[in-house]
């Protein structure tokens, strides 16, 4: 499976101003397409440092997904700072620069900003890296891009999340949902028992036994039952669905006698 | 200022399974006790995986925050990870025993779990960090470890919300509150324009000229107005107001006379 990390721009999300979403979303997306998100990191609007965290997580994964910081102002800074982490330079895109106009004439117009010329910081937006393929932003102004470099894939994105989740389905998902894999078959079961510290002794057993990942989802003492995800890592469906079931008997005859799934 | 990074275990987290509420909720307390949260990040229930983030950010900053997998099964390594990452062994706490033996038996009591029996899933979580200060857990069974190291200071904590606010409250914040500095003088002005791109420009020029820190706050161009938060870095609380009070009159000047603030 390809692995993948994601990483946000912006001092609101690690000041605890913001609460981030947009890398719930992402990863979410990426893990039902069968892409392996590895890691998840939160950065300042600062060059430096977003170059040498990307430049870190990049080295570690397939795929890296950065969203944030592609505005007009001076803390926007991410499209300059990945192409430097890539050893690329800008270049003014002319479809990118196109959208940007239309985009402040027809605010214009509606009367919501009162001009509608294209100043140096509407103009930054149109700056992308050289050799990308530029991603359209259909609710806002600053494209993103995709870098494609061999065995490495490099999404930039906006961080507003209208934005940002508009590019990611449109722009992103056509790309990125076929170099995932299946995931294989997961199945929940319900057991008789509420306590992970014994539990857990038996999942470990059963794992021995059987090619599945088995993970308890605890929700507290005050239940008296627990949800268990059992993973089977097979292409062919039938296969995984029989090795879980196989493996699920087997939790249930270690859980005793006298307890007894509720399946 | 003191500098901090936020690092959360967890499988759920980086797949996009549960969204993460930790993270916001130290990043906000750390940023209102004047500590500079630099970072965050999300990591794998990995032994190796956790030891490299972990030492990559302590690198960075003077105060690092782990999160998550102090449970009692094979996924949680969390307390183990971080020891081996400072070179420590880890060693059995007697009063961390006695308080998941405690813990368990009152469970057991209330009929809300079957054996009272300290196993070694339970024992596990009795094991810290070698010379570290325990960390009490009010809420559940596992504590947390303390580790101070002349410059460098860091927390482990539980990942469930509930067991980490408590954990964080009674006895991270003692700690950690001494060490942040005062912020200095933050005030929000409502501006009559809604665009960015050219309130921007004003911004830089503003900045230039005095010693405050400028962020735009938009919402949307469906909005006229913007608010805008000018932040001062001083510790006299006079002096700061007094130097955003002419930051914000010369941007009022600077929008030119046909607009006014609506302040």
């Amino acid at each position: 499976m390809r692995t993948s990390a994601i990483i946000i721009i912006g001092k609101e999300i690690i000041t605890g101003q913001t609460q981030d979403g947009n890398s719930f979303f992402i990863a979410s997306h990426l893990t039902q397409w069968g892409i392996n998100n590895k890691y998840i990191a939160a950065v300042d609007d600062n060059g430096k440092e977003i170059v040498d965290v990307f430049r870190y997580y990049l080295d570690k994964v397939d795929i890296v997904i950065v969203s944030g910081g592609l505005g007009p102002t001076f803390d926007d800074m991410t499209m300059e700072a990945v192409a430097v982490a890539l050893n690329r330079r800008l270049y003014l895109d002319n479809e990118a620069f196109e959208h940007i106009k239309n985009f402040y004439e027809k605010l214009y117009k509606e009367g919501k900003i009162e001009s509608d010329e294209m100043n140096e910081k509407r103009m930054k937006m149109a700056y992308l890296i050289e050799d990308c393929k530029p991603l359209k932003n259909s609710v806002g102004a600053a494209w993103g891009a995709y870098i494609n470099m061999n065995n490495k894939h490099v999404f930039v994105l906006p961080g507003l999340p209208k934005e940002m989740k508009a590019m990611f389905l449109n722009e992103v998902e056509p790309i990125l949902k076929p170099l995932g894999e299946e995931l294989g078959v997961v199945k929940v079961y319900e057991f008789d028992i509420n306590d992970e510290s014994v539990l857990g002794g038996y999942i470990d057993e059963v794992m021995k036994k059987y090619d599945v990942y088995i993970k308890s989802l605890p929700v507290g003492f005050d239940s008296k039952t627990m949800k268990v995800r059992f993973t089977a890592y097979n292409k062919d469906i039938n296969e995984g669905l029989k090795i879980i079931e196989q493996a699920k008997v087997y939790l249930d005859k270690l859980l005793n006698s006298k307890k007894h799934s509720l399946n």
